[in-house]
């Protein structure tokens, strides 16, 4: 029997969320129910809700940053029990039989990966977000999340941590490398965070020098005005590593300039123009341009871990259901620090 | 004291190649003497000395793809000895002091590799190249050609086979990896014996079909039309690797859809336009756009001795002195199959 939970939705493109009781599956054998305690706000949310990225399902609840802890297990469920604390990002379904599934990367699943808001489930549905109470996921998309973090810290980490850790692993942000992280926002301010972590010598790169106290707090060495034309060619050749994590146009060409030879430029952000890069700043010394999303299933579960080692969370603002539209305008406007995360407690249909 | 060796020059832009009697400077303490048996005819020396890259210092004795027998050397060599099978590419001298030339990568030289001809070296005269039958070199850039290969064959490793055996190492053509060689020219015949040595499974792309029977011999097992767009449509999703070794200007996001999730399209080759790349074609798939320019000198003895003891060497049109001029223009019309290799005993001034 399907039964209901609070959650937050908008109705039509252009609305204010507001609650409602929404109807989430009985659970199947492999299902879990999670008691969702926090949800952070993405930008990805907002582009969805208000059709930037295309026609949207409505009524729509969004949210794929959610932490909570599992209140029910189907009776084939293996990997969690009742009371883990637990987490889900931005996928809930893959076909878990093809090459890229099986390899870990299910955001490429060759039948197409389901994603946990707004997309068409295998079962035909459509998919509905974490600004809810409770959500009934399958326990191959729902992570542990270690004692060491607390739940309203780690639910960005399911999306904004992973998809800097996944880049920054891949592309060597380890002890020696010079790294950079082009924007602090929501995904930067963690990309900041995990590369120090792993080693790296830290470096934001944003417009201005305004969030310096918190980019050194956050483990950067430097921090850079991009809005000095200087600033391109005094770094020309310094770093082994960029994560660009704005949307946006960046002049591509300034950015390579920065690396070392074999260097790479990784975008996590989505701007609305093409790339218009001349090959000799490619083959000119090796260097790499190149994009990345999110994460796979193994990944997060492993960026999770790495985050309750070294005692990374996000740095958050904490909401209530009736602050989630504001909070939208305010991230649209970049006024966030850094990351806001919703109460699902406060939603009161 | 120095010695005048018989060489190749052209005068100015637009000349042909002259017998002359070439100066080469007097064996400095870690200096070789090479009599040059075979120099290959690389597309580059056809830009430089028609100045299609710029103007270039004539007189002008081009060649960096050179083969020979050690006939002399300096009171400090301790690498090579006379008699010794050796070869020199594209690169005459670096500060050898730097991170890029401690690290092997001497083309990134941060002061400055010197190139092999048109180049201005650190005793600032300009070097001339290999169309000789003898240069003289600083012995960190000589390299040892195994007995395994033939010098008329070995000649076109120099250029050719490190500038594709760098980038099928460092992105993963290995067994049960799937890599695309795009053109099979000079670089990418090359290119197709390399991949198919270090086990992975390769397809040509080229406009047409016309050298398959080659292709297959070279190791590849399959060859495919990019004439044909149906082809972007069949094959979407296939490769791991797409090595571009054409300086044609090709739509890159048409063969970015041929790679898989995490896949690499690896330029060697100089078009003249831009690349224009829309970001979501990079992001949706974690892909790669990067470039890659010859390699260094660990690099380029590890590939010849890979080549010896694969069997592989260019395939070679062997011509004398008299027939460089011709050659060039035949190059340019893509009529070589694959590699023109010069008998330098055949310059006579």
């Amino acid at each position: 029997m399907p039964t209901t939970t609070p959650a937050l939705s908008v109705s039509a493109a252009g609305e204010r969320f507001a609650p409602i009781n929404l109807e989430r599956r009985d659970l199947r054998d492999n299902d879990i129910r999670i008691d969702i305690q926090w949800a952070g706000i993405c930008h990805s949310d907002i582009h969805t809700i208000r059709e930037e990225w295309g026609t949207a399902n409505f009524p729509l609840v969004t949210g794929h940053e959610i932490a909570g802890v599992v209140s029910a297990v189907g009776s084939g469920v293996t990997r969690h029990k009742v009371g883990d604390r637990v987490g889900v990002g931005c996928l809930v379904d893959s076909c878990g039989e093809c090459e890229q599934c099986k390899n870990g990367f299910e955001q490429f699943c060759e039948r197409g990966s389901v994603g946990t808001y707004n997309s068409k489930g295998y079962d035909d549905e459509i998919t509905q977000g974490g600004y809810a109470q409770q959500v009934v996921v399958s326990e191959r998309f729902v992570c542990h999340i270690p004692d060491g973090i607390d739940l309203d810290v780690a639910a960005p980490l399911l999306c904004a941590g992973i998809t800097t850790y996944s880049p920054l692993k891949r592309w060597g942000a380890r002890p020696g490398a010079n790294v950079a992280v082009v924007g602090m926002g929501g995904l930067g301010h963690l990309g900041v965070k995990i590369a120090a972590a792993l080693g790296a010598d830290v470096t934001v790169l944003s417009r201005t020098t305004a969030k310096s106290a918190d980019a050194k707090e956050f483990g950067a060495a430097d921090h850079l005005a991009t809005s000095d034309p200087q600033v391109f060619k005094d770094n020309a050749g310094r770093f082994d590593l960029i994560l660009n994590t704005v949307s946006a146009d960046l002049p591509m060409e300034d950015y390579l300039r920065l690396l070392k030879p074999n260097g790479a430029l990784v975008s996590v952000g989505l701007p609305n123009e093409p790339y218009v890069i001349a090959p000799g700043k490619l083959i000119g010394g090796n260097k790499v341009v190149a994009g990345s999303m999110i994460g796979g299933i193994p990944e997060t579960q492993e960026m999770l871990d790495f985050c309750a080692e070294h005692g990374i969370g996000a740095t958050v603002e904490r909401i209530d259901a009736s602050q989630v539209d504001d909070a939208y305008d305010k991230v649209v406007a970049g006024d966030v620090r850094y990351r806001y995360v919703i109460d699902t407690s406060t939603i009161k249909p």
